[in-house]
């Protein structure tokens, strides 16, 4: 039978009625034909209430006792979903992450998927079973403990799973009903983009449009798998949402295709540093080690042997890398002057694959953004994105004006 | 190095600071010199909400679904346990019921400890490892789904480990200081039992004294697992609580050491059934079937080749007693005039092991039943108790009455 993958996201299950309607949703394809495989997150507040615990309880905490009290809320929801279904006599059972197994390496709270064992649930399938129901973000390691896969690790879930299994397409439930130009909530002219091209999606995803987990757009890049958003609030045609797909299924694009931003950015500086080779090295390799996960990196114009290297990551991992590059500093590993932290910038980013063959976009972009008297702080481009850091509190403004001036607001 | 099993129930796990009071507690024994595995229950509170969900999800309910879904609130409180210990300093690490492995049979939602692998948890002690912290109330079954042990199976894990182990003494953390002659909630004269005979305890327990399930106190008997209750909420001597022991240990005794009581009750009767060979076998498979724990039981005089079956279950297993009996009477298995349900009712005993060689007991019961108005429904007994089904609405009279009458105010 043909196979569909459905991802639900916290919102979409986030209370007994909405796992029903999400149920209904997954009932529709079965009677289609479709054998289904439904990868559930935790109904919505749950993680972050576990992931509370763990920090009031341990700061900087054993990753594995992490991975341990934050997969249970998909467990939970697993259950719920399979029992919901059976209700609705849909042929069905929950999985838990080891119970696949969906194998992973041992980089616990952000584990990356080694294997997925598809035995189990295919024989499930040939005695009869029409959905299969995972917990969603979780996976075991080689030592026999429970992994995660880092936040929104259920869509890269569900897109392993697709691969895995040789899905038709993988339907990612969400509270929104697709990819936008911009966030609606700070931008009143966003537009729904019907299309988006996988590596557009891809540093939209990874520049904070909170839409789709970064890996799970790579890992659907990279095996071709068809990824559809959609809402799970709305009564929903088969051309719903937006399809993320390669590039030549794209008719026509705008140079820019969207404005993204992050607003939970710190920028840190380590104040003269001794500017000799292996010194970058040594200081991302050191932040690496402690599981922060650095973005923009930029080195300062070396003077009498000492620079200036200035980074960003997200705000809460800044004691994480302040106690790591200090601690660096005791043990005489690294020798600066000081380290200072700039909690109060955020990232704003524009993404477009007509960026490749449009020349001019930068010098646009900082136009606009000095038309408006927004000093930026770093920046930083990619074959198809520009990202500048800037003072949080014209993060807004920054993202409308560019929005406006690249005129998203009209299809390309 | 000496082993101690500790284990707290959901009151002492309620929140951060509970637990934070609990890893102290463990703290002390570490410092003694012992190794410990810590039993954990859900935070107080969490097993019911996750029970809520699945009855409203699905009130017949696949009881495997069930498992995967109840067994997720002991997983969250023994990481965050292990995270207060390190945070202590202490070596510790959770394991869930399917890491142990704890080993069950099939009969989810109440199954039967098989199995606890000794191999992985000592390996970590070889290694330095001071704590092991493992979810209560779980293991897997031969298929490879998660288990439950039925409700209050932490006190069976914690017992069942302490025997797996070989450990010195199972201590019980609860929110009470000990056993008493009877609930002090009803029964302002209730008095603390320094010690108790198994078998006392298991009729206690077995009769709704909520200090302990049931198949702990007949697990703890059969291996002589020295048992103690004890508070987590006060300071503790190393003689504090209720010791749970052989009866050879106990100097001397009342006639009657605890009346009990067990407040959710139903009677059941089947009206007009025919009376033939086979009959009680097929009503009692039936229910055993479908998981009804049926208690008490009563048939009486048969008239005209027909009679009357009484038994009694938990109020909130009537419904699934309903659907069992009357399937089994729509298949033909089962003739039988009509089911009348009574969930009005409540459950007195009372508990003695001088019972044996006292008569007169059940007498002295009825009179004083009698002298208070109380109308006695279904009478049972055993070597060790008596055992009555009264109005509800009289329980706590029956239970005042009956504590007065035989002194249980005066130690023996």
């Amino acid at each position: 039978m043909p196979l569909l993958v459905m991802k639900f996201g916290g919102t979409s299950v986030a209370n007994l009625d909405r796992i029903r309607r999400a149920a209904k949703r997954v009932g529709v394809e079965v009677a289609k034909g479709y054998d289904v495989i439904v990868i559930v997150s935790a109904m919505s507040g749950k993680t972050n209430e576990l992931v509370g615990w763990v920090n009031e309880t341990s700061p900087l905490y054993d990753a594995r006792e992490y991975d341990a009290v934050v997969s249970s809320g998909e467990i939970v929801t697993a259950g719920l979903m399979a029992l919901t279904l059976q209700e609705m006599d849909v042929p069905a059972r929950s999985w838990q992450g080891w119970q696949v197994p969906l194998k992973t390496n041992s980089a616990h709270s952000q584990a990356r998927i080694d294997e997925i064992g598809t035995d189990a649930i295919n024989a499930k399938f040939g005695e009869g079973m029409r959905v299969a129901v995972v917990a969603g973000f979780q996976g075991i390691s080689p030592e026999g403990r429970v992994t995660t896969l880092g936040r929104g690790g259920s869509d890269t879930t569900a897109v392993a799973f697709a691969a895995a299994f040789g899905a038709e397409r993988c339907d990612i439930y969400t509270d929104v009903d697709g990819v936008y130009t911009t966030d609606p909530r700070i931008c009143d002219k966003a537009r729904k983009l019907d299309k988006i091209a996988y590596e557009e999606m891809l540093e939209l995803a990874s520049l904070g449009a909170k839409v789709l987990q970064t890996r799970s757009v790579e890992l659907a890049m990279r095996y071709k798998v068809k990824l559809r958003v959609l809402s799970s609030f709305e009564e929903q045609s088969d051309e719903a949402g937006t399809l993320v797909c390669d590039e030549e299924e794209i008719m026509e694009s705008n140079v820019v295709n969207g404005v993204a931003y992050s607003r939970d950015e710190a920028k840190l500086t380590c104040l003269s540093v001794a500017d000799r080779p292996g010194i970058a090295a040594t200081i991302f390799t050191c932040l690496s080690d402690a599981g922060v996960n650095v973005d923009m990196i930029v080195q300062n114009i070396s003077e009498d042997g000492r620079t200036d290297m200035t980074f960003s990551c997200p705000t809460d991992q800044v004691k994480r890398a302040e106690v790591a590059l200090n601690g660096f500093k005791e043990k005489g590993e690294l020798n600066f002057a000081e380290l200072v932290a700039d909690t109060g910038v955020a990232k704003v980013s524009v993404v477009g694959i007509g960026m490749r063959s449009q020349s001019g976009v930068a010098a646009k972009m900082f136009r606009v953004l000095s038309d408006e008297g927004v000093n930026i702080k770093v920046i930083t481009t990619s074959e198809i994105k520009i990202s500048v850091l800037i003072d949080r509190k014209y993060m807004e403004l920054a993202v409308q004006a560019l929005h406006d001036a690249f005129e998203l607001d009209k299809a390309g």
